[in-house]
């Protein structure tokens, strides 16, 4: 891949003190939780957006608020960048580390510390991963909805960093909707608590402004989040339709009618023909475009709602209706789609866009994105959660070809400006990290980034929380 | 009522050059935009928390958002307070001005500008009313759900300063659920466009951070809502105990087992005195407290989902279950909660707090909130949002009886104090407003409040924006 984006330059006087801010650390951490070893140190290099990488200058995995807290105090009393990191699986490069920082892990924060059923939330440190918290949670009839692929390795802290989402957030919302409170540590060693149990907060809703906030205002080390009591049941049909554009104007039409699956999925003929070469997902091969629609309730209920959207479906000359008739054939369905990255990377390098459109503008954004691959001679496979309009456009490429890694990266920019263009946005999940961060000056006005600076500001006026991420490098104000 | 609250003291600079000010404001808005007569200035002294009034030294009222620049910069100039008005019905006193301020009332900015129904969204002008939006929308089969009992006359940008919420949130949720974007304008006059049709934002969620911010972030001129379908119906049954606690415990499990109906509401003794005799709604009057349980969905779904209730219910000794035969019953049920409020006012002054607890809570709260009124030799009426946790004791006093007067303020201090210490906060939906400000230290630690009002100052560093709210007077940064 063409390596057109800067990081900052690293900073002399850290890299220069390198020796003496590991022995400080070392007084701060007990061994275990200290890595700074060079060959120790290249697993933490990069993250699921492969792409770039940098060896950082140390990697603390505390065990401990306290510990995060000593460390970011430490850090801060001497300008050492920090860069936060759940389980490495972001895939916009939120973190990928640089020369001269010292990453901050959770991965050993990993205990779930409450499980109230009574007021239906979960308290777990920030390294427990997300599906965890579902599966400590399902013996009971509960589960935390937000739902990423990743959701296996990927961790609650990285999720409110992101404000992940997931297939089945059309119903439930995404990570910010089922987030109650945190405890967090701001760059000076500060911690915080914000949110709780009860509904809202007094004051400002700073527990919403950190959500998503990319690690830039502090690191999260413990949170609340909602539990969910497990439907009835949950069914979901295949819809496969001859072009892109029915299956485009299928979606818009039923979440206009107002019935609100729990999840739309949408993929094209590419990403259908490699899923189904790799999961055996059963899902039907001689179509243009598939929706994989999914329903909750009892079965009567189920019943009532899959015969009003199988009729919308029909409104649009769908060529193939497959009701899913066990729950193995579910499973092999969600494998399927839930493996859409994995098993495009077997065949190929990719990169993936995360650009969000409202639903009236999803077959026009569809066809001009197959215009823009074209244009450069790649191909592009799309899979998303059509029902939000958050489209993961998989632009495929040889990365050891640079003239084509320069392609596809400049065919998934201009992809990118298309949703703004189109009334959308940059990211509906993955985060603008360091992939999407020179493209924010198409999204935003200069007084729209400077406001969102001057807030950045008011929690790190050093700049130093995961500094080469989500703005722009030319403009930022003086620190 | 006793005067306790502190205003901030007026700027004399800003007093002496009134006539001066007026005249400028003049060259800015249209003359019927500006309200500058002394007479003509009274009815804007004070909102729906009436304890304390001060007439502003002039009120605009603009057309478009323009105009609302044009003032802010202006004040910006020349430090002028600023004061954000909707239709001045805050419960907590968010709108009540200062002698010195420009109050900016939005109640002439009451357009509907978009209905898409394609994208479900609404886009309409900050004064347009709550209700006005469901209105208007209800023919193609939407509504706008956060509905403040207040929603006939209260604007969309006064929800949103105060993150408001309603009877049918629990289902729903708040005001911050339900928007997806805003136009506002900063306190220097420069225009800011947040979020949009689209799922999510990329940067910060500034969005969120503003829902709530009670008007001291800058003032919203127009929004982009979510609009829901209506159900194909709905239907509140009504549940009467012998005590508060059987009520109290029956919501904490109806809401354990996972049921989500769209509405809980809870009515004590007195509520049901109250309102039954203003509203002839028929609440059954033998008993010590009473459930209103909404629920929707098809006829099955909801005879399905109140036999589950209904099981629940008689758990916990229910002693009445009426359930609702007819639209007009049901109408007259809720005519009666909404108008709780005012039928309370009839027969007392009253203040109401608005403390939320996690609903493990509710029954020990209840029985507390007894103990204190009963300490002071003060009436109290609860009725309130049971399903969120969201307490509305509304403690009677005679407003003439300056000893009885200070003995209600002090008895809802403790009140919202025992919802603190009870793992909950200060307010669920009216705002911090005036009202509680001074609590705020009960609620947040010096680092929490600190980093709330650097936030704030990165909005508006001269604290020009409502400035005597939210934020206790004392220990503020020097701007």
């Amino acid at each position: 891949m063409s390596q057109t984006i800067e990081f900052l330059k690293p900073s002399a006087s850290v890299l220069d003190n390198r020796a003496r801010i590991v022995a400080d650390l070392s007084d701060l951490l007990p061994p275990e939780c200290l890595v700074h070893e060079q060959r120790e140190l290249v697993p933490f290099e990069t993250d699921a957006f492969v792409s770039y990488c940098k060896v950082p200058l140390a990697v603390a995995l505390p065990k401990t608020t306290a510990q995060v807290a000593a460390v970011m105090k430490y850090c801060h009393r001497y300008g050492i960048p920090i860069v936060p990191r759940g389980a490495g699986t972001s895939l916009s490069g939120g973190a990928i580390p640089q020369e001269d920082a010292v990453v901050i892990g959770l991965s050993k924060m990993s205990q779930i510390l409450e499980l109230d059923f009574f007021n239906r939330v979960a308290t777990v440190q920030a390294g427990v991963t997300n599906l965890s918290i579902s599966d400590a949670a399902g013996p009971q009839g509960f589960f935390y909805a937000p739902d990423p692929s990743s959701q296996l390795a990927c961790t609650i802290g990285g999720n409110i960093g992101m404000n992940s989402g997931g297939a089945h957030c059309l119903k439930y919302g995404v990570t910010t909707n089922n987030l109650l409170g945190v405890k967090m540590v701001l760059v000076d060693g500060t911690v915080l608590e914000l949110g709780g149990k009860h509904l809202d907060a007094s004051g400002y809703d700073l527990l919403g402004l950190v959500c998503g906030s990319e690690g830039q205002l502090g690191i999260v080390t413990e949170a609340t989040v909602r539990l969910i009591a497990k439907p009835e049941g949950a069914r979901p049909v295949l819809f496969g339709f001859d072009t892109s554009e029915q299956a485009g104007s299928c979606v818009a039409d039923i979440i206009g009618s107002g019935i609100i699956p729990v999840a739309i999925e949408f993929m094209d003929k590419p990403a259908i023909e490699i899923c189904e070469a790799f999961a055996k997902a059963g899902y039907p091969t001689d179509v243009g475009a598939l929706l994989i629609v999914e329903v909750e309730g009892s079965e009567d209920e189920m019943d009532a709602m899959l015969a009003d959207i199988v009729a919308i479906a029909r409104q649009h000359a769908v060529k193939t209706v497959r009701e899913c008739q066990s729950a193995m054939e579910a499973a092999a369905i969600w494998k399927g789609r839930k493996s859409a990255f994995g098993a495009t990377g077997r065949i190929s390098d990719y990169i993936c866009m995360d650009g969000t459109v409202p639903l009236s503008q999803l077959s026009y954004v569809l066809q001009k994105t197959s215009e823009i691959t074209d244009h450069f001679g790649l191909r592009v496979a799309n899979v998303f959660h059509a029902g939000d309009g958050n489209m993961h456009p998989l632009i495929l490429f040889n990365a050891n070809d640079p003239v084509e890694a320069a392609k596809a990266e400049e065919a998934g920019n201009q992809i990118l400006r298309l949703c703004v263009d189109a009334g959308g946005c940059l990211t509906g999940e993955h985060g603008v990290g360091i992939e999407k961060r020179d493209l924010m000056r198409h999204q935003f006005s200069d007084a729209d980034l400077a406001q969102q600076m001057a807030v950045r500001f008011a929690f790190d006026d050093g700049w130093l929380l995961n500094p080469s991420k989500v703005f722009p490098l030319e403009g930022r104000p003086a620190s």
